[in-house]
């Protein structure tokens, strides 16, 4: 086995060709506001024409390799990865002002989640086959022998997400699930994090070559500016996009994609305020320690998560008051660590005025000051339903460690509140035993608004595993029909192929009569497991 | 029970109500030219504005109902559908020109759809539920409970098909699919059979009443321009959309529908020529056995099936003439049956001419004269594959029973031109076992261009089963992931939804951990059949 490749270059990665540009980029760390070492190359349009070309050649090759050959590489490059230890954590660090024992974990997540999809492909389970027998006895027309296989779509643009740089980036869940699906990666680094983009990219290669993957299978493409990322999504080699990042950059590219003479599916995880609701009785209970769990989940990662809880909804009265108190007391002592780009640091600072300017809206509490840069300040901001509906934009996500608590005079403003709300990743029921009636009149609308409703935590923290849904309605992603996080991520990148009296030298080995055992499938409707 | 409705009276059904309207439009019958008895209603914007709002109001009361009701009303909606026997299969024949054994056969295809997936959600087999236990003692972090179930998007917007009066229309595949995923329809009639659409919409209303289903769970629009179609796509409270026909109209929804505030899924089955590759060893064995059921593909139903074989692939050689010369002698006696409507004569004809005025393309065969209205004259053509390569309107599907025949000088030839083909609903290889090596090269091709692939048979002619694929590349489809016939049809309604740590009484029921025991799922990443 070859060592992994551990030196940042700042050289795109084409196929298994390095390319270096004359123009170039540096990366900044948030956390001094100096910038680190190395030049990154900036892709332009004959790279990003090189990359898609390469993907469209190798998705052949690449598909068609036995099942266990795929799982055998998602493998090796989570191996690759973790051995890159401390150079990995030390440049991700650096570049994104998150502590070590976040990068650590987000490693781990990022490797977990590769042997994951190793996993489900090995065990058949990531699109069930389906076997409809021929009738040639039925009347009045003979029923043909109907298989249904899967076939990824094609070549994936992956755009890494700014506050994932390893679990939602160049080698997160959207490559993940992409290669697991059977799809080449053409992926764009984050411009925030370039040397981590670059040593995971070199580490996917590294497994490629491992694994005598087609070149093409994975291409990394950099660069600070938009245009490289909007001709990959309009290049006719990309069949479909997974996203990360802003609601004006999901649109965007759900708009570029929408307009391409062949349209393509366009996943892209974009803005969630994740209502959380404060029940008159878990109030009753203990507004205290919901309080210090909401500062908590509020701050941590300075508020960086997709799953941020926004939103605070409650009735009012003295078990509020009682949780506002000790919010806003954790909040007012809670430490400000670096956002992660000075970008993102000013648009909190001016999503931040944009509240306290709110006519009706007042600040509870605010972060204390802290000289260093991109510093965020956590802010908790108070108004009433009325408030809250006269203004819609302040139902529109700020990203960083911000909350705004609504005050509502009754069950019914709240239930009205929450028909009004855009499409959410996450609600959360705050709750106790004699909430339920309450909470049953508002689960109807929670399932028609959010991808995941919790009780009794916290949205933040998003398990990988087969039942998850990172996802939801519009604005929350793009297609509410998808997940991005857990096993279901796969099925963005299959579509179903149906094998009509084909002879068994034709048909795709799982689909045959003597495919290996433990095959799971749907047998003339019925579940066969494994 | 109360007798089934079969009165035609032209209104249009909007909830419970019926509106009629000073605008309205007539039908005619295309074997005759002459207008059909019935003065039609003309929907205009408050009337859809009413039926989607309606259906907004309807949705949760729906899909909150106990599966086993669901699947009773679909049952419900069957029986009354083939309690209208002649009534319905009279009309239908009066309006489209088709033959009374094709209607009396969609009629059942329609009733058994709506059985098959009364039967799927039933059993619970329309979305596997998926249960990952709580993990209490994990390290570093406990796993919550977690539990993912399937939620209906909201009011699908179905529009019925030209094609088939039945079982692509107001209570066809996309309107059976959307109701057994627990979302309210709103149907727009074809214009060419309003008559046939109000006695279906009717025989839905019925079971809804007869099933004590909410108010708007069905409408029905009915009027001869786009705009209420139009209007429909983009009212806020239409949440997808099902379509069948013209590129051109799928076309349309998808970029009203891309163009949303809140963006919606456009399920469009818009266009596709169906390439049937007959391999040297199949033409060697049996050119004129083939080239009879050629024919007979060709102009069932006057090959207005979105699977009409249009376009032949071969290689040249005396086998290959021996096909055409039984083939043409067939089509030119193929006896021509009325096409739907004058305008879908009128673009066969348009379409035949082009044909015919392209260089480099001869006429093979042309079905005889005859006198009546709309008659379908059939076609073939033939060129050679530079022809193919260099005219790309030779790839547009012309609606009717025309093919074009493309003689490849070799193999290399065939798969160049496969490679450059459309994304397609089907694929067909006609083969012997001497073809087994020039097939297995072209299957990844096909693969990746059409959602069904066959040997030895004919496309037309669609098996309503979970197997089956009625999808395929754009423009064959505007979602390559999705099938519009068989139980997959389902999932294009369908969104997950996570439930963490909720307590049993506000999880569904079938994601109770005493949920009726037979309940199909997947637990902790294992499948766990009935």
């Amino acid at each position: 086995m070859l060592p992994a490749p551990s030196a940042i270059t700042g050289d795109l990665l084409i196929g298994f060709d390095t390319v270096r540009t004359d123009a170039t980029f540096t990366a900044t760390d948030p956390a001094t506001g100096l910038p680190l070492p190395g030049l990154f190359s900036c892709a332009a349009a004959g790279h990003v024409q090189r990359a898609a070309a390469l993907a469209a050649r190798a998705f052949d090759p690449y598909r068609l390799r036995p099942v266990a050959d795929r799982a055998a590489f998602l493998e090796a490059i989570a191996d690759t990865i973790a051995a890159l230890g401390d150079v990995l954590t030390d440049r991700a660090c650096a570049e994104t002002g998150l502590p070590r024992a976040r990068i650590v974990g987000e490693t781990a997540r990022t490797t977990g989640q590769l042997r994951l999809f190793a996993d489900l492909v090995r065990a058949g389970l990531d699109a069930l086959p389906r076997l409809d027998g021929a009738r040639p006895d039925r009347r009045p027309l003979p029923r043909a022998d109907l298989r249904q296989g899967h076939v990824g779509l094609g070549p994936v643009a992956v755009f890494g997400a700014g506050n994932f740089p390893l679990a939602f980036s160049v080698a997160g869940g959207d490559t993940a699930s992409a290669l697991a699906a059977g799809c080449p990666v053409v992926a764009r680094a984050h411009p925030a994090h370039p040397g981590t983009g670059e040593l995971v990219g070199r580490a996917i290669l590294h497994a490629a070559r491992q694994c005598d993957m087609p070149e093409g299978v994975f291409s990394l493409l950099g660069g600070p500016d938009h245009a490289p990322g909007a001709q990959l999504v309009a290049d006719p080699h990309i069949a479909a996009v997974g996203f990360t990042g802003s609601r004006a950059g999901g649109l965007a590219l759900m708009r570029l994609a929408a307009a391409r003479p062949v349209p393509i599916p366009v996943f892209a995880e974009m803005s969630s305020i994740n209502p959380v609701y404060l029940l008159p009785g878990a109030l009753a209970n203990g507004a205290a320690e919901i309080a210090q769990g909401f500062a908590a989940s509020l701050t941590a990662g300075s508020g960086q998560f997709c799953t941020n809880p926004g939103l605070l909804v409650a009735v009012e009265g003295p078990d509020l008051e009682a949780f506002v108190a000790t919010a806003a007391a954790r909040l007012a002592e809670s430490p400000g660590a670096p956002m992660l780009t000075a970008g993102i640091h000013r648009a909190f600072d001016a999503g931040v005025r944009r509240l306290a300017d709110t006519p009706g809206v007042s600040l509870l509490a605010r972060g204390p000051h802290n000289d260093g840069p991109n510093r965020c300040r956590a802010a908790l901001f108070r108004t009433d339903a009325q408030t809250f509906a006269a203004h819609p934009h302040l139902a529109e996500e700020v990203f960083g460690a911000v909350s705004l608590l609504v005050a509502c005079p009754d069950m019914a403003a709240m239930q009205a509140l929450t028909e009004r709300l855009e499409g959410q990743l996450t609600a959360t029921l705050w709750l106790a035993e004699d909430d339920l009636p309450a909470a049953r009149a508002l689960m109807p609308v929670l399932e028609r608004k959010a991808g995941r409703i919790l009780a009794n935590g916290w949205p933040t923290g998003v398990e990988v595993c087969p039942a998850m849904v990172h996802g939801g309605p519009f604005p929350a992603t793009s297609d509410g029909r998808s997940t991005s996080v857990g096993t279901g991520a796969i099925e963005r990148f299959l579509r179903p192929v149906c094998y009509q009296d084909l002879p068994r030298a034709l048909l795709p080995e799982r689909l045959r009569d003597d495919a290996p055992s433990g095959r799971p499938c749907l047998r003339d409707g019925a579940l066969v497991p494994a």
